[in-house]
């Protein structure tokens, strides 16, 4: 079955995480990725943990179903090997800082002069334009320039970092978006244009309430823990193993709450008798609720929730998400069979199409595993990327 | 100029957060939005806090670009209304619990049968398929169940929430990443499809690290706190005002910072001589460095590493990222009138597009503001729908 995507050729210049992020995602769904590395030693992600036989799984998550191609860009013959691709590419994305590209006089401006229907992608931390622009970032320092560890852990407690990238993450993610409306505006105008995501711009992008918030009262919010700001009790309790959560988000979930937790003399307290006093007497209901759930196990807890139909989850870590049965009907967790790492468990595709789905086709290439297969494409012969392996192109 | 997705049509039934964010995203690159409320009150987000002149500040953000259109999709005539709009529209978008549109009897297969070039899109809490399916989820509740507040917070302390509404916000990535594939699949086909998102799903695919370090190691991850998992000195630390991050990424710098923390004797400290030594010995040198970083200022500390070229940063709370100054430059914070709530500070759009850019033209709409606009289109007289109003259909 033909995928989304198929037959959108991406050139991929990105390294890391944000940029790699994107790729996967269109790779997912059926576009050819081609990603374009320097010959010494190619992504740096090759060299992060964890590894498996030598092999990065951390590269080998991100890169699946790319192709990997060597190539020199500070060499001439490389330049122009790349410029031969990006005549017959749909897409060129990278995440250098601003200016590499055109540094190496394979800027924006530049590529479109040889292919003016490209779309040119450019994930970075600060962006192309504004001060900041020319600074590196990372994604613990754009979590922190952004907002969301100011919001994130308990009160006077110390700022929090969320504990998964979310700054790169969310950058590949409206890079994707970026790139995908740009290419379908090219359908109508034949014309490419360039995409410029930061990460910095997207950590604002999903503060959105935070903002709100502010704008309104010309406070900055305060983290709030482990509950929802408005809503009561919804919220994560300590029950005599485990952390749980609890939403009981309406006076009639709120009834039977107090039933189970055998409080029914709660229902008639002022304190506790609407949302708005639950939320002004959270400090006294979290305690006394405290007290109750901490003598039953989070899993007895859980029953008597779910046959109320009282909304209520547990705490997972993950090797109780790569195992629970909801991730697994849904082929959240894929194993994908490595030639050297042998079979790795990786993320699966959320993204779910009933005509046109993602696969996983492909393990993470070796570094210039398809420098024949690209190249043979070009016109070069065999013994012509002997030559160029030789002369350090490839 | 036209915007990217010009021309698009969304017929979008979402309410609250995860189905409107996708929207917003649509809206903001162009597409016509016509947002299908309940006449009884429209999107519950209307009432969410907080409020100025009455109006919701939540709703406002999440619903510029917008048009609202009041239907009853209980009533036979709602319905038919509805079904006229489905045979000119490319998207269908909902986040309803999985099985609420077949109960209308406008599920997918339905509306299949009356446009078969349709995009329905659909973003629920667990997805439409597998034992959960038929679940409520909140975002408290996927961040739980999906791995991230295992990740998120201090070793032996809490499980913390992510301090936004990421559960709902990637579902919402992801469900618009979905749409686009889909529709460039149609151009070819001319065929539509089903994309089927949900938030644990989309939890589980940003963990992407964790699950790596969890399938080699077979230990769950714990939570960092405040550092990067494997690059040292890259943390955040306690100045005599505020909190900092210092991000010390390789020898070069490491050396740097030796010398501006004034401890050049650390250099050929065996304890901390590599990246490998720094990052074992970690809990001595966090003690050593905020025992001196803890003598500064934060804006002494960071002008000092600024002069040195060390990555660091401020932890800004969202008055000072909404005054940053790359933030203003990048337009990410900006300004719309609203009719009644007044002029409204708001996130801007991170996908910059050079020739085909996003715009804020349209606030947030009054509910069925919209009404008489879309259904003149349909032939609907002002007289008919008067009486539509009457009966209680809009």
């Amino acid at each position: 079955m033909e995928k989304a995507l198929q037959g959108m050729k991406v050139l991929d210049l990105t390294r890391v995480l944000a940029g790699p992020y994107a790729s996967m995602i269109l790779g997912d769904l059926g576009a050819e990725i081609v990603k374009v590395e320097t010959p010494f030693g190619g992504d740096d992600a090759r060299g992060y943990g964890p590894f498996v036989n030598g092999e990065s799984v951390y590269f080998i998550n991100l890169n699946r179903n790319k192709k990997s191609l060597t190539l020199n860009l500070k060499t001439d013959e490389g330049k122009e090997i790349f410029l031969e691709l990006v005549k017959d590419t749909d897409v060129v994305l990278e995440n250098y800082r601003p200016g590499t590209m055109e540094k190496l006089g394979l800027g924006y401006e530049t590529l479109k002069e040889i292919n003016p229907s490209v779309i040119y992608a450019a994930s970075s931390g600060f962006g192309h334009t504004g001060p900041f622009s020319n600074k590196a970032a990372y994604d613990l320092i754009v979590q922190g320039l952004g907002g969301i560890m100011s919001l994130t852990g308990f009160p006077n407690g110390s700022p929090t970092r969320v504990g998964a990238s979310i700054g790169d993450i969310t950058s590949g993610l409206f890079t994707v978006i970026g790139i995908l409306a740009a290419v379908h505006r090219r359908n109508g105008s034949g014309k490419g244009q360039k995409v410029d995501v930061a990460m910095l711009d997207c950590q604002v992008a999903i503060l959105e309430n935070a903002i709100a918030r502010y704008a309104v009262s010309g406070e900055s919010p305060k983290p709030t823990g482990n509950r929802h700001p408005s809503i009561t009790p919804f919220a994560v309790f300590k029950s005599s193993d485990e952390y749980i959560v609890v939403a009981a988000g309406n006076d009639h979930l709120w009834r039977k709450l107090c039933c189970i937790l055998d409080r029914e003399e709660w229902m008639e307290d002022p304190r506790f008798k609407t949302n708005a006093d639950r939320t002004s007497h959270w400090d006294e209901l979290k305690n006394l609720m405290g007290e109750i759930l901490v003598e039953k196990t989070a899993e007895e807890w859980l029953q008597l929730f779910e046959k109320e139909g009282i909304p209520s989850s547990p705490i997972n870590d993950v090797e109780k998400v790569v195992q629970h049965p909801q991730v697994l009907a849904r082929e959240m967790i894929v194993h994908q069979e490595h030639p050297v790492a042998g079979r790795i468990m990786m993320p699966g595709i959320p993204i779910k199409l009933s005509q046109n789905p993602g696969s996983i086709d492909h393990p993470a290439p070796k570094l210039g595993e398809h420098n024949e297969v690209i190249l043979e494409r070009l016109g070069y012969s065999r013994s012509d990327i002997q030559v160029l392996k030789q002369k350090g192109i490839l």
